[in-house]
């Protein structure tokens, strides 16, 4: 790396990278984040960016020794030539939770989903962190060899954070129950769905521990979200346009409770790719779209509806007492076949940890 | 009302109601809403939309006594015409928390600020929702007479809904500490800002219970980032389009955590009026903009944090033991003036609750 120029006109200092590329570091951006700018216990930022004039410029202007070294002169910031390499502008942060998803469809098997041990993950920051980065892959693994304490799937999840609360409370029962207030809680087929999109931030990772499943009925079944919003984009652009821009009520309400929110059924990150899928007709409120783009909007859901239904995206699996499913509630989708409450007993218990703390602990863990 | 017609072209019921205004009720749309269609205890939608076809048509339509009758041949739809009104295609629905945010500024006063007393609030529900309603539509509030106990402000915020848990826990204790992991814990002066921007979800309403404030310095202050963003809207639209529409990175991070989230400084709702103000240059990280943007976006984010600065639009409060602030997190931004850990005691007691648990109290009280 070299040092190409310094640029009034640009108002930026410009290096040259050994494959000849220009790196401009503007001014105002250098003395921002020059190093002595932030405070020694908490590394958080104290320099005071007002303190500055926007079009501050350096008196001079060195490269030494992997050093960038740019006097203000009433100051004089140090960089680090790595760190500037790493952070310039328009550079795309390292991120060791940013793992790309692997998509699924049914031809995965449940042989092919990530599976790891309890015990091995609970006592191993090694295997912890590998079990984290397959479950982001796939959005989907099975822990096995949980005891019988109806609290050891939930200690696996406290090990990656604090566990997400909502209205269910911070863990939650799924078995039949009288007078039920959700149709999970019911002993009725539950078609795949996400969980919660009634709320600003629907759950992250869902963790559901099986405690019991020997009823008739009551497999569980599940869809990569992704791979279904992938194949509408290519089969269907019309109706992948329609869901990740028209926003959609969805609304959950009980005795206590009235909680909604409007979101897109397909949601899409800055650079296009799909970030989330919110999508449970139990919980979709009235559709309130104008009349005008309602029967359009109808035709794109029951699209993506009719994937959700397609065999060759659904995967079963048998959850046995002992083993816990975990997986991304805002890309797979999740669902149960009905089952016979008096043939046997059917009960997992769960909880949700959201992405953003399950991404900081891999951000820890992978440091 | 009266039925105006059904058309086949239009795929839709049309109703004139009284005003001569067409309502056009499509038929998938009146199918798929069907009040038979909700589970009975639930009342989540149980009817399965992919049952019917896309086009499908009724055979006849009566509107008689309110009541809009639809055969479909195999099924017959009832509706209730008020609830057609309420619930017809682009009808906003009525939602009990939706409150117009009333703007403020310096000239508020600390006199102006909505005030309630902990014990009725405590005991009323009428109470609890006027106090709501007030805190939703300035974003700012103070509870009074609270007794001794360091739980008595958790408790009023319990009243609301559960607290959000972050990474500071389900509460925090705002005092100075050695080895601080924010500038929060130190005894600095700390500018305007929101608290945790660097969260997928910031945390919504805060409370701030005062155990003791008797250091010299430590005031609180505040100020309406929807006021500021607004006011930047007129006076300098090219920067109030680049802070709405350019995310920025934020990140915290200390031995235990490393949460990173990008955000916009102002975020819009559909309607394009502000729905969230998302700034704190303690934890704002690195700027990672292509260089050909950067100039021009420290120019609208120092427009934006000059404005913080503008004695115009800051609000100062001397909170007493005793007092507790309450604030939307996502709409005021707060701050204090530095304080003299030597010369006396200043401790806060803090929690969050959500705006979607928020609003959904709020909703329940109003039924």
């Amino acid at each position: 790396m070299k040092l190409a120029q310094m640029s009034k006109q640009q108002g930026a200092v410009c290096l040259l990278d050994d494959g000849g590329q220009e790196i401009r570091l503007p001014y105002i951006w250098l003395r921002d984040n020059c190093p002595s700018g932030f405070h020694e216990h908490t590394q958080e930022r104290s320099f005071d960016l007002l303190s500055v004039a926007l079009d501050i410029e350096p008196q001079k202007v060195t490269l030494e020794a992997g050093v960038l070294t740019v006097d203000w002169g009433d100051h004089v910031s140090v960089f680090d030539l790595a760190w500037l390499e790493a952070h310039r502008p328009g550079q795309t942060r390292c991120d060791p939770a940013d793992i790309q998803a692997q998509t699924w469809d049914a031809s995965l098997g449940a042989d092919g989903v990530p599976r790891a041990n309890a015990r091995i993950i609970m006592e191993n920051d090694l295997a912890l962190a590998n079990w984290m980065r397959d479950t982001k892959r796939f959005g989907l693994s099975i822990v096995e060899g949980l005891n019988g304490d109806p609290e050891a799937g939930m200690a696996v999840a406290r090990r990656i954070a604090f566990l997400r609360e909502t209205n269910f409370g911070r863990t939650f029962q799924v078995k039949s129950k009288p007078n039920p207030n959700n149709l999970a809680y019911t002993s009725d087929a539950l078609p795949l769905h996400t969980d919660l999109p009634n709320q600003e931030l629907p759950p992250g990772f869902q963790f559901l521990h099986c405690l019991g499943n020997n009823a008739v009925g009551g497999g569980s079944i599940f869809a990569d979200g992704v791979a279904i919003a992938e194949d509408l984009r290519t089969t269907d652009p019309e109706a992948f346009h329609l869901l990740s821009s028209v926003s959609i009520p969805f609304r959950f309400h009980d005795q206590h409770h009235d909680i909604r929110r409007r979101q897109c059924v397909i949601t899409l990150r800055e650079d296009r790719q799909v970030s989330e899928v919110c999508y449970n007709a139990h919980i979709a409120d009235i559709f309130d779209l104008p009349s005008d783009i309602m029967a359009d909007y109808y035709r794109a859901y029951r699209a993506f509806m009719t994937k959700t239904r397609d065999p060759s995206f659904v995967l079963s699996l048998a959850l046995r007492a002992g083993e816990m499913v975990v997986f991304d509630n805002r890309r797979a989708l999740h669902g149960r076949e009905a089952f016979d409450p008096s043939t046997g007993y059917r009960h997992l218990h769960g909880c949700y940890v959201d992405r953003g703390d399950f991404d900081s602990r891999l951000r820890v863990l992978s440091r």
